[in-house]
């Protein structure tokens, strides 16, 4: 590992995507021994020192912080990884770009556009590598539709669809705010489905197929009030428990995507669906190692929706893991986020998404929020001068 | 069949629906024999003789017309089945009407709202017995599903969503308007898509989940002007080639609506989902057999979507046909819906959807198609006084 | 319809093959009225008076009879349909053709290869045109597989696997023999799911795969007695509940087989698959209208096992009925063999399978039941001088 | 991480298999920190030292070697791992043993039935932990199984039946023998498929069904020579392409299994059946995360094959993962197997397949090939003094 250079990680945040990012720097020496930065997992902070302590002994973090200020101070460090609550994004990242730190940020890039825009602007003003943990478009089944898409054998396209549908908010008594449920507190949230779910099925829209001019939307919050955790209180859910919204694409293609957190029986039902004049795709995270596609010059009399088992070692990253056949799970798309994070470093090239490319994800995202509010088409604005 | 009372049925049109209708009275003998209705296959009308007098001969009517009027006319009919285009409907309907005779119309009821207006109120002021054929809820698995949530088994209703896919109309070169084709042609048709397939998915929505009270929509016509057949010229295409909607309905639930004639690899792929709080549905044109059905309340490490094959001689409809794991196909729902209507008028009842049923879903369809020219979200309208 | 020829047909047994035949003729003048012959429902036979009277009410048979004797004897008869118990198959089928009578008899030929082989004999000393109704052949996707099959497409083939997996008899309290109840009677049926289900099986895999030559098997009675309905007495059950085989093809590739009434959760779940050098195929009865298709030469990367919804109108037999994605079900297999049977009447050729062929499946169901009892491998002979 | 203590491992063989190992050794401090022991990876072995030195650096090993009989010697290891082909278990696992060091070997135990028996003897004898690799037991979907079936749910068991579907090897220009194709030379491997896949499918077989009595067999070798590697020549290929048994299990239920690298479209298709009174189970591992469940007690209109994600936290090991509905992959089975080691040790109980366990497997193997070669149904027999 001689030549290897080391980079020095510090994660802020030790959640669910604490862990996440965690294995995806860990496996990085075990299945992408050939990149040239190798990640370092040099200091892990959150707030509480002995969960804090406890996950860096079973990440093996060198050190531990309870003060994110004092990590990004640390010049040993390179990458600030930030996996904490939306609302405390912002802060971090501009406060690490402008150390000269580079910065991973879990998505939603922030809770509102404008915050997302002191963001892009102080990323691009420090001119440090950036990325946002759209993490799906990672997996080798979802990049095959992108590469599909790029060879152009979809022809115009005509349709794009996605849901992300989940089931487990609909128990009334589940309280709201505080630890574990702070993705049900707008205040610290931003919104409710839409940052946290249909961001994620923006992103890999907008990627495979590109910008959304414009939209109009529903939300909806079922469960009117809760009890939050951190007051005790019953109060009022001021999160979008749901949200549908029609678009049209620049490239002339009608959207239409819908997510919620109360469709019984769907635990993360992320899917999409394109339809081109050509053929046609179509996945399911739910059994994402598949991808399904259509070609219509197939013969006619032997045409149908394929089944693409995509575990061969030449479709996407699968040249790293096992044989045909034999799947991979969702923690692989972080794994290939650092890969390609990594890889970007070498290359000196972006690593999309950047901060500025989620800021588009986030300027659909508002443009959402305030249709449903409106009752209004938006236009979706994402110029930053 | 001494004691059966024989029900002479006129059938106006002999396209592709003249042959469902056809085929559905033509199996009541057979497999509905203890009906005390038996339809008899009277006369069949349209316009071109000789093409005519081959339906006739292949379904077995007693008699053929090239004049609507003179049919319905004839004293000895009792029952007018209309399976002309949308245009004619309302004239044909309203003079049946007026002369006593039972009508059975072909969905959409008609062009637009105010026709269908004009319809819903001859029919009841002649008080025949009326129905219109959104044959779909015949199905056994659709009705199924009504079974189920009539039961309560969903509690209380978050989501429905609906989807009609076909792609029978990319190719650019396919004239429009005529023979075949006059569902291309929105003097005829009145609309595209909306008229033809989401009013399948309205009728089957309003059924199962009750009344939508305002929509927000898009439409598109993807292929701006076609070659007419009747002028032999290229003109502008009118029709709605896709159309999708939000909605809220009365219930509280969200609606989800699109169809489209651009979906590549989908031929009739009708399909909806329907969320509750403690049991989820969804069912699907292309296996049309099948129900899949998520309940809340099994023992959490056994639950999982049931994919119910509706076979069974218990579900409805089967016990008329064969054994278990022996399926039916699209045409059974024509026959289905002849047994009720037949029923109904055995029972005395309205045979649903009746006009008044149907006035409903033309009112959302034109709340729809209002939204997507105005780009509003317009309210459902649909009272007759 | 002055020009066609009428052929009469009687109807021997009125259970539930004598409707699915009924059916099926009833059928040919609405879609297949293209058909030089075409059936009049002359005659219907069966023991019990009222209940034939009430049949030939329902599907329209001019005449009632209670003795097959006098049915044969009947000279405005055309053909003679078998669908009564296994054991009255060779009576009858001999009977009628040394009366000159074509021959349509249900499946298996007979109760054994024995008695089969008189009735070969007889039919073809007779010279009358015959054909045993292993339906499924008829079904679209099937008959495409034999299309793919025929056009070379699959190479060598190394495998052929099929299921009829049932679970109708596992109550143990379920009686056996007589009315509804013949199939569990070995004096009446011959063999329990070996000659009622793998004959389907067997059949199949002949036309699509050609000869088998050996086979090792097991059988076994789960239930082993139970109350026999027309004795009353509890009796040792004699039939084989589940039978399953080992086989060699004669073109070198593998066979495996396996039916049983005991499989929990499958109602009529009859499968098989085809592997071959370069492409294969598997099929499902519960999912009729569907054909899988897995092709070797396709873009490495895009490669999928295909699900061909077989509705076109280019696909076996769909051109006769409705439009595509609107599927077709179990009892049209019929009708496409009442066609198919009419056509080769004009055609004058062999209606397959012929009793000479429906003997080589006797056959292999005599080797298995041979060797599931001396626990040897059984050579198939099938030969008849 | 004071109090764990700490097991020395070394790895013998780096090739596939040395690979799925070391990442399950790798993944248990960051997924199951809390086992009291916790592995290190001490030495790897293999005879190449530039490749195992590649490899020792991307997996952490502390050491290389390139004799195993210096690994077996070395005091300071706990517990071999052996990966090697076929022909180098029985050698290692002895003399392993016999120094006293805890033996986890790849499946399957041995070449023949013979030289398993030496190793179980040796390892009884020598009184060390021990555990055989066969990892799929340790999917959630398959521990889910067992757990069903434990509970009694299923009832009496009537049906068993796995297949096990490979394409890989269908290209006659393959050769044989030699790196990364011993599998294809018989005298290292053993048999073909019989050893390396259906030894899969019984292992799991007899966990969820228990013993099998007898069998009847059928092998075959559809490309009967190929370029050895090692020698450069043509020679007779000598393995089973393809091997099919039928079988009766102890507790009286019937048995079919099925493997081959000739089936066309499939990649690892590893599937299996069972069917009981009251319940039955399905599960591939081409979808991995899911089980299929049929319970016949639920409301008969309601019944259906459940689809079971099983990723909640309750699930089997799934608590060690992610959330709801977020999947893991094929190499988790590893982990598993390693965590299942390790607290056996904590417990002091034996690592269920024990080298014993592997040996009933091996004997049925050893059955099944006896009865291809002569025909004959052949008993299981795993007794040893």
């Amino acid at each position: 590992m001689s030549q290897k250079k080391q980079l020095n990680i510090a994660l802020i945040g030790t959640g669910f995507m604490g862990r996440t990012h965690s294995n995806g720097y860990r496996r990085i020496p075990n299945f992408f021994p050939d990149l040239q930065y190798q990640p370092v997992l040099k200091t892990v902070c959150s707030r509480n020192e002995e969960k804090t302590r406890a996950f860096a002994e079973q990440w093996g973090y060198e050190k531990v912080e309870t003060d994110w200020k004092k990590v990004i101070a640390d010049s040993s460090i390179d990458a600030v990884d930030i996996c904490t609550p939306n609302d405390t994004h912002a802060e971090i990242a501009i406060a690490a770009a402008e150390r000269g730190k580079m910065v991973l940020c879990e998505k939603p890039l922030a809770r509102t556009l404008a915050e997302s825009k002191t963001m892009v602007e102080a990323i691009e003003k420090a001119g440090v590598a950036n990325t946002v943990w759209y993490n799906y478009r990672r997996l080798p089944a979802v990049t095959l539709a992108k590469q599909i898409i790029d060879s152009g054998k979809l022809g115009r396209i005509f349709h794009y669809r996605a849901n992300f549908l989940q089931d487990w908010t609909i128990n009334a008594n589940l309280p709201q705010g505080g630890a574990g449920l702070w993705r049900m507190d707008a205040d610290v949230a931003g919104s409710g489905v839409t940052g946290d779910l249909l961001s994620h099925c923006i992103d890999t829209a907008i990627w495979l197929n590109g910008s959304i001019s414009n939209v109009t939307a529903m939300t909806e919050t079922f469960v009117k009030e809760r009890m939050h955790q951190l007051t005790g209180k019953v109060e009022k859910v001021k999160i979008d428990d749901a949200c549908a919204f029609l678009c049209r694409f620049e490239n002339g293609s009608l959207g239409l995507f819908e997510s919620t957190r109360y469709a019984r029986g769907h635990k993360a039902l992320y899917t999409f669906e394109i339809n081109g004049e050509n053929a046609s795709i179509r996945w399911d995270l739910h059994d994402l190692n598949r991808l399904e596609y259509f070609e219509n010059s197939d013969d006619s009399q032997l045409r149908g929706w394929r089944s693409i088992h995509v575990t061969d070692g030449e479709q996407p990253y699968m040249n790293k893991w096992w044989v045909p056949g034999l799947g991979i799970g969702y923690e692989h798309s972080f794994v290939h986020q650092v890969a390609d994070f990594l890889r970007s470093l070498e290359n000196n090239t972006p690593c999309s998404p950047t901060f500025r490319e989620a800021y588009e994800t986030q300027a659909v995202c508002e443009a959402v929020l305030s249709s449903a509010a409106a009752g209004t088409w938006e236009n979706v604005n994402f110029a930053i001068k």
